[in-house]
């Protein structure tokens, strides 16, 4: 089988035997999103599914929250890909009598989320679910779509924002603790790094990927696509505040950009001014493969990420 | 608000208080497709979720057919806008540790039915879900797509196959009953009217859509969208053997194609000829609203569709 560009992990497993099975029905299966040239552009496609009770639970966030989250969620593939947004369209799943302005809310919070990114809700599908389920399915284009294969050995690796606030937030909602509402931003309305993701790209990343599965299995998923490893001291990652470097690298649905980037790239100050965000140098692409996640010089053993089967 | 090409029912009644709600975040919704167009062309997508225990009953279909005819489903509006396919993203949702093969053979199933339209599987998503989920999001092309809207006062109505088959199917699994191969193979296996679409486009469809509801409503999308009546005798519907029209109208999932064409076209052998699917005149537009079903000069009174919300 060719190289997906999946990490290891029982999902992956499951994916790379669902594309094993499709033989050439399926193609390109396995980045953060499908690329289809049509025209003189590119188009990308990508599908991302929230479930009650899996992905989000009703008694912490607020039904608009439950939308804007699901439809950053998807649109985050597209800041992955440095992809100009276009819409989304919404598969949206009700448990029936009395839902319908459950419904509006979602959806309310799902146009909030595309708002921002200047991207149009085109379509959708409602149907009935003992569930809550919102699966998105988000469109965009990229003349030049930057994939998780291509980083090379001697590019740098680059991360946007800081790591550990959506983990951070869990494990405070998860104690019945309270917390203050920067943490409750980042952690109910993410926003996608649409611009981050458009600047890198035109600055030459070689490879990229949205930070959805925590840092340690993102890093692995650009490492197998590309045929490298990725070098990274925990000392470099920058942390949400209160988190150490250990729970932020395996912080899930973070939705900041991890990059690789020549050598000689020097230009974060001018990507700071361009986003508002930080853009920080934490490793290098070497010979090899995999992740390796060092703190003080000692190789990590490997990390589990966001997993939702655990066989 | 705008007219939304809606007939009437409790589901769409929902789907007008999302779109009113979303404002201009929302563009051009309530047709097969959205329509977005990309350089010279269109590109046409829409989103269609199959969920168990809803839309299908593990008892009565196999999981290669489940996910034959979730894909079906959703490629069918591609072909009520007269698209070429290109592909499909999927989000299947399982119930966890021991689905792994489940996953891989509702995938070969959607696989079959791309691969008959020469759509290829694009992406996807792999979620942890009580029920199965099979959520499909449908890309394609259309030069010039045909939308709901477009029919006329004086145009013709086709419809193309018979009608009344997956009613039938419905009804003998409900009662215990065996059925032929090829009421079976009707029921498990629909065949998106790809061709047929794509033939009635470049002939000068004015409207179409695929029966998905039932005939009475989808002619009530048609009607609603381009502000016509569509008057259609029940006498001139073909049923499926051993169906009568009454129940041929509301029979839903049937993927055939309901279009509109100048009362000029004269064409149907030829669409026999290129097709290898009856092509059948059963009414005409005319000044008004709604869909007008007759039997015997008499008419009916207004008939639900196939509804999966049941206020």
């Amino acid at each position: 089988m060719k190289n997906l560009g999946l990490g290891s992990g029982p999902e992956f497993d499951r994916i790379r035997a669902i594309i094993g099975r499709l033989g050439p029905d399926a193609s390109g299966i396995g980045d953060d999103c499908a690329v289809l040239p049509i025209g003189a552009t590119n188009l990308l496609a990508s599908i991302d599914c929230s479930i009650e009770g899996v992905h989000f639970r009703t008694d912490w966030l607020t039904e608009a929250e439950i939308g804007f989250r699901a439809a950053a969620a998807a649109l985050s593939d597209l800041a992955a890909d440095g992809a100009e947004p276009i819409g989304v369209l919404v598969s949206l799943g009700l448990s029936g009598p009395g839902s319908g302005s459950q419904g509006v809310e979602i959806m309310a919070g799902v146009g909030a989320a595309c708002r921002a990114v200047s991207a149009q809700v085109l379509g959708g599908d409602l149907v009935r679910s003992d569930k809550i389920i919102v699966d998105i399915c988000v469109l965009g284009t990229a003349e030049r779509p930057v994939r998780r294969a291509g980083a090379q050995a001697g590019d740098s690796v680059w991360v946007t924002g800081t790591l550990g606030g959506a983990g951070l937030a869990l494990s405070e909602l998860r104690g019945g603790r309270e917390f203050d509402a920067a943490l409750r931003a980042r952690w109910a309305r993410p926003e996608p790094r649409i611009k981050a993701g458009q600047w890198l790209a035109s600055h030459g990343a070689t490879a990229m990927i949205d930070i959805s599965d925590g840092l340690a299995q993102d890093a692995g998923h650009i490492a197998a696509a590309s045929g490298v490893a990725l070098d990274i001291p925990l000392e470099q990652v920058p942390c949400w505040p209160g988190v150490n470097p250990m729970a932020a690298v395996v912080s899930g649905e973070e939705y900041e950009l991890l990059a690789t980037l020549p050598q000689a790239f020097d230009d974060a100050a001018k990507f700071v001014k361009a986003t508002g965000l930080p853009l920080t140098r934490i490793g290098k692409c070497v010979t090899g493969s995999g992740a390796r996640l060092t703190l003080r010089g000692l190789v990590l053993p490997p990390v589990a990420g966001f997993q939702h089967f655990d066989e």
